[in-house]
């Protein structure tokens, strides 16, 4: 065997702790499939007392993570400090341009700035690796990248984000509403206290936009993204959902259409039979379908330190067998310039759900409504009978526009029988 | 670009066909993810004058695909013939002999000479690629030898053989006998002439060793895989499943079990609400559950033109990147000797399906004998009275060893109020 490969991890937090724990536990496998060991030699985390579960004794220790960049006895440097800029992305551009492979999980950052990054990663002829930063412990970026590489992919679909899916996961379980579940979450470590960057869906975001850049070999492009979140579902239209035949998951879909591609992260209804309608709690899943291979799916654990530590550690088992890919797939030069379809021109099905005064000539009003922005109804669902007071309606509709279908909404949510914001949903034929 | 990667093609079958067709179809993409175009020279097959639905005018044609290794125009030779010895041995042996690369489809021949052929590769410095060999267009050899590699793995589960299935999900669908879906089947080409391959499980074995050899790195052991197929499964059996809450689904399985690694393939009943249960028709699933990273779902095709033409491109791909993996994950002398464990050391639940004779005494006999083999009951059902004629008893275990209820088996097939032999499905907790 060679020499060891010496390994400078930054970001000491669960998943860096992970990390070295897994380098240690695994040690010997780990030499075997990589060719060599692979060899923590420095560190860098700001609090040298907390108790981290694994032993630090020997190593370097960095107080300025940049400064690991700049150490003569770290081959590859792994970031795991996480946020799109600050130390994470300075200490990437210094490893990237002291000729050093970089191993990150931070999604932010590459959804960001992965176009310059590739740049840099390309000029300095190293590996910017990044397979924990998507899904997990899921090889997605290597199925997606590497696996199905020959293939022209149609459609990217996943369920990115675990605390937004064990949220709706237990709000169907349980019949609970969206505040209450994501309060046990926070108490039980499942969310975090500022929890926005989940449940708004800029987490599932910054995946998508990562997908969708290898899928369909073009520049990583974040502000094309429509983000919606998961905080305006409601227990009810989840079992409206289960009624009609379908779950309501947070789906991230970047989708070939027509004038380019159309990338959006927001609650979906998927049929029940479709694999990724049965993906729950905390766990991921990513679907692509292929010209040439259809629908592959994988699916596993998308968070925490044990299968985000597996990640990392495959990707420096790449480096260390000197398995190199782009970071975007092909050189920047082979990228298309595929453009961008923004949310207006989306084309598919809705689920409505009205609250309105149960009076004759309230469904005429609304499906008149609908009739004038060119929108079809699939069905039409008035539950109960409570003459005066508030009742729900539910509508789904056939394929029309959103332009349209957002103009029908101003207008129906401007009705003086129409008693609470609508609730939309888009139904999507997986 | 660099001047393109020449291939010489051994076999024009369906699959064949299909890799000229994608490499032909997805040539931009391919060679923007290869780094240069990958371009198919010469080709061997016996019938020169079969339309084939791709063109193959200007292609370098030999009879012997021997031969094919001998042809100093091209740089790697791809395997398309079939069969664990004859012409497609001979050809991966005089390829690796000659220095070039290979990428082969061929499980048997893995299965079979896996072992002697690595060591050829390793000796020559050249790649033997596999990932179309097991499960299609699923990136599965990569997922779990690359992007699972830093995992003790415990066990790896699969739906391997597309056809069974495709019979099991047919036959539970409509309520039919084994014999009547596979004559249907047959017809409609998704089950061979002679079926034997696939339907006794063979296929499926090839497909796990090869499996099993990457999950715990050791020598790939195909006599060690205890197989059986589903000729014996009835309508009434899977009926009876569903009603106890499981599927019947023939599995490939290899795990660390006590003493070391078990690898079968068999019926099992598996809990509906497991992923694998929901994986049906011609789908394949691999599950793999490693110490970090927990458990992987990788589902997707198994068979056909395109999702193998897709792995075979794949394995191209990674050929043109220079990305190279020793074929067992490992170097031969960091194989592992964890020695094979046999059926009857095997520890699960069963479910046993008698046809009785209806009169008193005899729920008494048979539970006696299962008593005397240390064998401890689950749940008995008899459905329906029939006095005097022939009645289903359903029973299930707990946890018991192969050899204590082939034992008792034994002696309840013998008895005299047992009709016809007995029914016994093994019940895998995943």
């Amino acid at each position: 065997m060679t020499r060891p490969l010496a390994i400078g991890v930054a970001g000491l937090g669960t998943v860096g702790a992970g990390v070295l724990k897994l380098l240690r536990d695994n040690a010997g496998i780990i030499a075997a499939r990589a060719g060599r060991p692979i060899a923590v030699t420095a560190v860098a985390a700001r609090d040298r007392s907390r108790d981290r579960g694994v032993p630090l004794d020997g190593l370097r220790w960095y107080e300025d993570p940049v400064a690991l960049a700049g150490d003569d006895k770290v081959d590859v440097v792994v970031e795991l400090i996480g946020g799109s800029d600050g130390p994470a992305k300075g200490l990437v551009e210094a490893a990237l341009a002291a000729g050093k492979p970089v191993v990150t999980a931070n999604k932010a950052l590459l959804a960001l700035h992965g176009g310059a990054l590739a740049e840099k990663a390309d000029t300095a002829g190293v590996t910017l690796a990044f397979e924990a930063a998507v899904a997990g412990g899921i090889p997605a970026i290597k199925g997606l990248r590497e696996g199905l590489a020959a293939n022209n992919i149609a459609r990217v679909t996943g369920i990115l984000n675990g605390t937004c899916n064990y949220i709706l996961t237990c709000m169907r379980d349980q019949g609970r509403e969206f505040a209450d579940v994501l309060a046990e979450a926070q108490k039980l470590g499942y969310a975090e206290a500022d929890p926005s960057f989940d449940i708004d869906g800029v987490d599932a975001a910054h995946k998508l936009a990562i997908l969708a850049a290898l899928a369909f070999g073009r520049p990583v492009d974040f502000s094309a993204v429509h983000v919606e979140g998961i905080r305006n579902v409601t227990a009810l239209d989840i079992k409206l959902a289960e009624e009609l035949g379908y779950r309501i998951k947070l789906l991230g879909i970047a989708q070939a259409v027509d004038g380019g591609i159309s990338t959006r992260v927001h609650p979906c209804m998927v049929p029940v039979s479709h694999p990724i309608a049965v993906v729950d709690g905390v766990y991921n899943a990513v679907v692509a379908e292929g010209d040439f291979v259809g629908r592959v799916v994988l699916e596993g654990r998308g968070a925490g330190a044990g299968p985000t530590a597996s990640a990392v550690v495959a990707d420096l088992i790449d480096i260390a067998r000197n398995r190199a890919t782009p970071v975007w797939g092909a050189s920047a030069a082979a990228l298309s310039n595929t453009p961008a379809v923004p949310m207006d021109q989306h084309t598919g099905a809705y689920y409505l759900r009205l609250m309105v005064l149960d009076r004759p000539g309230v469904v005429a009003e609304i499906t008149g409504v609908l009739r004038d922005h060119s929108i079809s109804l699939e069905s039409m669902i008035q539950r109960g009978r409570s003459p005066g007071e508030a009742v729900p309606i539910v509508l789904t509709t056939h394929d029309c526009q959103e332009a349209s279908m957002r103009g029908a909404l101003a207008r129906i949510a401007a009705l003086d029988s129409v008693l609470e914001p609508p609730a939309l949903i888009r139904i999507e034929s997986l």
